[in-house]
This record gives structure tokens, C-alpha cells and sequence, in this order.
């Protein structure tokens, strides 16, 4: 049996500078830090960091005193006030890349665009870009979502950094009958599409698909479906033991790819496990 | 046989104005008017216009001592200089739609963004439109014109107002990948979205179709062009007397639409031309 792994696959620019910034904190200081939700959505990489002492609140007043890191996702402008309000030690690793995308939020707004975030509501980065806007703001995460009736005649468009370019192209193609004018910021991050783009190639070319990531993580679940399109036997896990001996029965051809926040070395082991199950088999 | 008119076909509301502005100057004066390039495209009006006084010049410099009427489609931005520099008296008959247009490739020039024009490279009104942008301006009229190493990272889009909202699409999705941040200006006139629509849809349920206006009219010829993909007895004419007999000939429904600058006298002539020869068959 043969792995192929892509090499796109795994941590992120924003993921690695975030768990950095965390671990460099919690060394820097003689106590916990603490991380306003997950820090990045890998379960495993969140329990390591707890037993570094880099520990998950859900409220800022809880941070008093101690070191409080942002997560990659960002916050929302409301939480980002309090925190400023409350004058705790800010470390601020919201993603560089999220945060161009709230300032355009918060550009498109002042400048009275209806803003139209292509993404999903409940997602902490999306809901952190919603609250850029000031007034009329609107989420959808594909083209059916959208109401022709509410859309504004000047629309400006921004996606959350893990969507897919062509859920993109669906939207502003659904969006240009319908307004005067339309402002796109193309804010879906490059490593994204190219780790789309090389995992469903892969999915292409093999028997069997594992994409490894957090379940939380949306990046990892948008790229398990991607991958399911192309091939049915395409599995989401999030550590290798998981792996069910049963899908490889009969793979010549295993491809592994995995989410913006899966760490080296659980890539790793998940590569060393399905080889050590091919050649049992 | 039954005839049916398409009820968005002739004149657009840029053209009637641009025709009213021209024959309520000659009206005023006692000497000829003239007008730089045809007024719109469409022979036989422009035929009649002349007969009215109203003349067509080719040269700013010509029109000395008498009224100067800019075409409906625009001028460029040296002409318009050169038109105030000269001090004629110049009624501007741009369709305030094109204005607007210009307007928008000015402020994206201005605004640092690369500008793309959708549209023909020849068309005057989108010559006049280039001349509105000071530095990179690119003029594609599908997408496998775009050269993906020619794109700046901001673009700015803009249409020549008689182009198909489909085509803006293409090109829209084939830049969303390429850039950074995209403006597009819908700047399709909506007279010219409704009246294709409604032509290709009587394109559908007709055996043969009459597309009505001038050979050097663009939106005439895309029109035609967009019926004849949808039925293959789709043909273009100027005047009702081009109408071949045999083109009718088995057919028990004929469908009539025009471009935007065919006066409405010939479109009933060339119904009534084709219940003649319907009942003469």
C-alpha cells in the first residue's frame, strides 16, 4: 500500500505564529495564561497547551491578572472593547489574515456598503466580522442562502478565510444582476485554496482519502467534503487511532491531507499507522 | 401566422433623448446642427435627421459657428477637451447611463485600482470610456481575452451598457481568483438586460425570428447574435424590405425585436411586411 500525503496539509501561517505567541507567553511568565475559547480548533493541540499552562476561559473577567492571548479566529469588536476596558495583558494572535478581513468589514461599512459575509454564522471568525459592520450585515454560506429582496443596491463581499473560491464565484455571480455596484475583497486565504485544491487532486488519484483535523475545525470539515465529492471513501478523523482497519481493505492508494490547525506530528503518526495496517493487511 | 413583438425592443430611453435634444436644436436655429459621428446607430434615422438639419461631422474643427451635438454613445476625454477648448456650442447627448459609466472609470483610475473594461475595443463608447482612465486600463470582450499576468491585484470593473449580464459573469469569475480586491461596476443598462431576456425567451417559442436595427449597432448585433445561438432562423435586417420570403416559408409563428436605436415606424412595418407575406404564403 502507498501514502501520499499533501503537502499542503497541516498548520497554517495564523495557526503556527498563534500557538507560538501562546507558548512563548507561558514560558515569558511564572503563571497561566489563559485563551478567550480554543486557541486554534484542534482538541489536541488545546489539551498540550492546558498542561503548558496555557489554559481555555470563556470570560474575560476570568483573565484578571493573568496574561490573556486572543485566538486566531478573532473576537468580536465588542469583546475586543471589554478586554481593553478591563486593561488585562492583551496578546493579540487573531490571524493577520482575519484581521485584514474585519478591517475590511468595518471599510465597507463606513463607507455604506451592505456587507455580505460569506461564511458560517456560528463560527467564531464570522461572527468576529460581523461585528465590524455597523448596520446592514449579512451571512450566508452558499447561494441559496441568499435573499434577493435584502440585498442593497451597493453590496461589498468578504469570506471568512476558509471558504472555497468557487462558493465564492457562485455568490458574486448570484449578487451582479442584482446590485449596482459590487466591491469583493478576496479574503479567502492562498494556503486554503492551495490546500483544497491539492487534497481534492489527491482525492482524484487514490483508493482511499483521511483528512485529519479537529471536528470543530471548519476548514478541516469543508475539506473532508470536498474530498467525499471527489471519493466516496474519504474519512474525517482526528487522531489516528480512529483509523478503521476496514477502509483500507483493498486500497492500493491511501491519500492523507489535514485541516489549517493539525499538528506535524499527528500527521505523522496517521501516515506511520495506515502503513503499518497496509502492509498486515 | 402569428407575429410577436418583443415589447422592450427600439429605442432605449438614452436614444429618444439623444434624438429629441437633436431635433429640438435644429428646431431652434436656422442653420444646420451637426453632430460628431452618428448621433446613434441606426442609418435611416440618422438619414432623417440630416434631412432635418441635423449633420454629421467628423471633425470637431468643422462644426465652427454652429451647434455641436455629442452622440449618444460619448466622446472621449481629449474630444470633450478639445470640444470646450474650441468654444463651440455644444449640446452633450451622452446617455446619461454611459456618463455614468465614464464617472466610474475615472474614480477607479483615480482610486489606483487597474481598470477593465468589458465591451468592443472599437465601440465609441467604449473608447470614451477608456480615455476616462489615466494610466492601466484593459479592454476584454470575453473571458479568454484576460491575460491572468496583465491583472493588477485591484481591479476595477466596468461594462460597455449594452453587454450581457452573463458575459459580466464569466470575466467576474475568472478575476475573483486572480486578485486581491475587486470593484465592478454594474453599469449594464437595465433596458438592454430586460430586452435580451425577453428576446431569447421569444426566441424559445418562435419558428422564426426578425431582429430589427443598424449593422454598425452593437447592442442590435449581440442581440441577433443571442437569438440566433437560441434558434437557428433568427435574422438580422435594417429595414423591413430585406425580409426574404423563404425565411417565413413553414413558419406559423415569427417573433420581432429591435436593437435600441430602431425607431418604431420600422419595427411596424416590418410586422405588418411579415403579416403580408403570412397571408400571401
Amino acid at each position: 500500500m502507498k501514502v501520499f500525503l499533501a503537502t499542503a496539509g497541516g498548520f497554517c501561517f495564523g495557526v503556527k505564529r498563534a500557538i507560538n505567541m501562546a507558548y512563548e507567553t507561558a514560558e515569558s511568565v511564572s503563571k497561566d495564561v489563559y485563551t478567550l475559547g480554543p486557541l486554534i480548533h484542534n482538541p489536541q493541540v488545546v489539551k498540550e497547551l492546558e498542561a503548558s499552562g496555557v489554559k481555555m476561559i470563556d470570560r474575560i473577567e476570568a483573565s484578571k491578572g493573568h496574561p490573556l492571548i486572543i485566538r486566531s479566529h478573532g473576537i468580536t469588536l465588542d469583546e475586543m472593547t471589554k478586554v481593553k476596558d478591563a486593561k488585562v495583558n492583551c496578546i493579540d494572535a487573531t490571524c493577520p489574515f482575519v484581521k485584514k478581513a474585519q478591517d475590511y468589514v468595518k471599510k465597507l461599512s463606513d463607507d455604506g456598503y451592505g456587507v455580505l459575509i460569506l461564511g458560517e454564522k456560528n463560527h467564531p471568525e464570522v461572527k468576529g466580522l460581523m461585528s465590524y459592520a455597523r448596520g446592514d450585515v449579512i451571512v450566508i454560506s452558499s447561494p441559496g442562502d441568499i435573499d434577493e429582496a435584502g440585498i442593497k443596491k451597493r453590496i461589498g463581499v468578504v469570506a471568512q478565510t476558509t471558504q472555497t473560491i468557487e462558493n465564492l464565484q457562485k455568490i458574486i455571480k448570484k449578487l451582479i444582476p442584482l446590485v449596482s455596484e459590487l466591491r469583493v475583497y478576496n479574503t479567502i486565504c492562498n494556503t486554503t485554496n492551495v490546500r483544497q485544491k491539492e487534497s481534492v487532486e489527491l482525492a482524484r488519484r487514490v483508493d482511499c482519502m483521511i483528512v485529519v483535523g479537529g471536528y470543530n475545525s471548519a476548514n478541516t470539515n469543508r475539506l473532508a467534503k470536498m474530498c467525499k465529492k471527489i471519493l466516496k471513501k474519504t474519512y474525517h478523523i482526528e487522531i489516528p487511532d480512529e483509523i478503521d482497519p476496514e477502509w483500507l481493505k483493498g486500497a492500493e492508494t491511501v491519500g492523507v491531507t489535514a485541516g489549517a490547525s493539525t499538528p506535524p506530528y499527528i500527521i505523522e503518526k496517521v501516515v506511520k499507522r495506515i502503513e503499518n495496517l497496509g502492509s498486515g493487511l
